[in-house]
């Protein structure tokens, strides 16, 4: 005789009914692993300088890896600080103009870290509402007042600003992820000096992309270093590694080092992730303009597709985004054009902020004219009715 | 003649006085960059097999960034999904008794994700007092209800999952980072039971130590793949790696990949940290006596100290708490530790929950009985008036 014991009731019954409500809305997302070779044309990943593969890039990881150990082996303030980090933190400094830099282990780490030691109870946050989820994450986790201004929008932020009397700052991307369009830096950096308030810009899109030599959006703005000015960025875009960073005066990073918890309980970056992205930087350095050529990849990709009467926002930086008629239409759209070897993203609700799915390009510095026009003709050959004016 | 521009007032001038608040409170942090070689005995980081620098492990990391590339390239989502993700994924769940695993970024992401991810507007989320900060933050992240029940008090986690109508769920440490003390599992696991709750048990310090060869706390403890029972994990402690991971029923962790935005919106983790997390796992499982080894130290390591009067928690896994007279009595016994060759982590307000200071010692298991020895000599011999009881 078996005993029988009472089935205890899944407590996680309610996502069978999430996952439902999923796939009817037609929002659900599955990974897709990748081999190492694959046959696509790689137009979805945020590899821009196309360095995550380049020799002296891997040279740089292995050799960190075997001189340092796998793992950073505690947090940076224990044992997790090697003299690897400190390097890349002093020149990666350096390379973008600001006094002092801190490594992080990822740029979402990064942007919690900058904006919850800055922010905290009785500052004023005002955010960009196209700022990325990790900085809507740090907003949340600051304990800050925080107040969404119109996305692009100086005058909003000045007024918001004006409103508060105390502590405050500004936090936006550089570059929006989604229709990878600029922030108004130089406005925001106005508003902010004359409220007497910080400014906090994510660079992960335009570090090695804007620029003089890829130096970036603050760089290119003449705010790099300047007083009140912060900046955040990653290490696994355009440097082709992981990690995150926030530069600024040496003393707002020894304060990070002191409070921002988002860094003193974390496990330092990996010495291979440090090691691959100085090794990235230092090739940057020597090779200026592959930042100009993934403009002018950008530049091109955009000319073509709205030659061809598809809705495409104008690149700042890397990314181009060209409109879809519907979640399900850009899901199928990219579908097709992986289906003819070319991969791309695909942005459906909730990581758009306006609704509106996208299609999501990047331009790579090492794409070829004849890949451009590959890429170009089947986004065109797969779009779906409605997505072009003609 | 130049010009004389008004010198904007310094946004940051608040920091000045949090430095010297801070300063005269003996709790600055300062990074001190460790060297490749360092001559100093480790007892403070969390390589707690020894594997960071391990021949296999070191290989796995280079031969990834060699065939993947230094970097995953983009979010999990888009590009940033290899094989190699997959496989460490079906690894890692085989290996600790669950029917899935997700891999991220950290283990502080894999808490934020699987707290936010499960709690949301409506749940309770109950967590213990002694619970790590990126729980902590997970929780304040999750817009759910959070109460908080006094360390490792079952009775108050039942009182408390009774009081409440609705989804909840408790989440705690398995085994506690400050004084090395382990969760009552099985108490908690019954309370949730009863309650109808979820668990969710961040393994961080089990995995590798605890259980059939490392399999971890929930596996000793007989709830590993348990119904509503969800771990977190780390790759960058015994593994010796970067990363971490959440593990749980298939449909959990698909739901993660749906909703969990310290996921979705991360680059996925770098090929060379995920080479080295396997290459660990599959040495862990071919040399299981490494758990035991290092639960035999830090028991020796306990012994040992107490024997001569210092006040210690009995060690659960690794790590091993001395408590210190005072913040500064612990800084400088940390210090006169290091200028003896001895390598001890030292723990201070705010990252204790009791504001009582420690050494923390953790045990390896590649630590010899000499090295053992000649650091207990050192950690008494250095030992602050107040810190013996004779």
């Amino acid at each position: 005789m078996t005993q029988h014991t009472p089935q205890p009731e899944d407590v996680f019954a309610w996502i069978d009914a999430a996952e439902r409500a999923r796939e009817q809305a037609g929002l659900v997302r599955t990974l897709r692993p990748r081999p190492a070779s694959s046959p696509l044309l790689d137009l979805a990943s945020n590899d821009y300088l196309g360095l995550s593969r380049h020799p002296e890039t891997v040279r740089g990881a292995c050799a960190a890896a075997e001189r340092w150990g796998a793992g950073a082996t505690g947090s940076r303030l224990v044992t997790g600080t090697t003299e690897l980090h400190t390097e890349l933190e002093r020149e990666l400094a350096d390379f973008a103009g600001f006094e002092a830099a801190l490594v992080l282990s990822s740029g979402y780490a990064a942007n919690l870290a900058a904006v919850t030691a800055l922010g905290g109870r009785g500052t004023l946050v005002v955010s960009d509402a196209g700022n990325h989820a990790s900085i809507v994450d740090g907003c949340r986790l600051s304990r800050a007042e925080v107040a969404v201004t119109p996305h692009g929008d100086p005058e909003s932020v000045r007024k918001t600003l004006a409103g508060h009397a105390g502590r405050a700052l500004l936090v936006t991307d550089s570059v929006f992820s989604v229709d990878g369009d600029a922030a108004p830096l130089a406005a925001y950096a106005e508003a902010c000096r004359d409220a007497g308030a910080a400014l906090v810009v994510d660079d992960a899109h335009g570090l090695g992309v804007l620029g003089e030599g890829g130096r970036g959006a603050l760089h290119a703005a003449g705010l790099a270093g300047a007083p009140g000015v912060i900046a955040t960025m990653t290490l696994s875009k355009s440097l082709g590694s992981q990690g995150g960073a926030v530069l600024g005066p040496a003393k707002v990073i020894r304060h990070l080092v002191n409070t921002a918890r988002a860094f003193i309980f974390d496990t330092g970056l990996a010495p291979a992730a440090a090691g691959a992205a100085l090794a990235s930087l230092r090739l940057l350095r020597r090779e200026p303009e592959r930042a100009a050529r993934v403009r002018e990849v950008a530049a091109d990709l955009y000319g073509r597709l709205t030659a061809s009467g598809l809705t495409a926002a104008r690149p700042d930086a890397a990314v181009v985004s060209v409109r879809a008629p519907s979640a399900s239409a850009a899901l199928r759209w990219a579908a097709d054009c992986r289906e003819a070897g070319l991969s791309v993203g695909c942005f459906r609700p909730p990581s758009v902020p306006d609704g509106i799915s996208r299609l999501r390009l990047t331009a790579r510095a090492d794409l070829t004219g004849d890949e451009i026009v590959r890429a170009v003709g089947t986004v065109l050959r797969t779009a779906p009715a409605g997505a072009t004016d003609r």
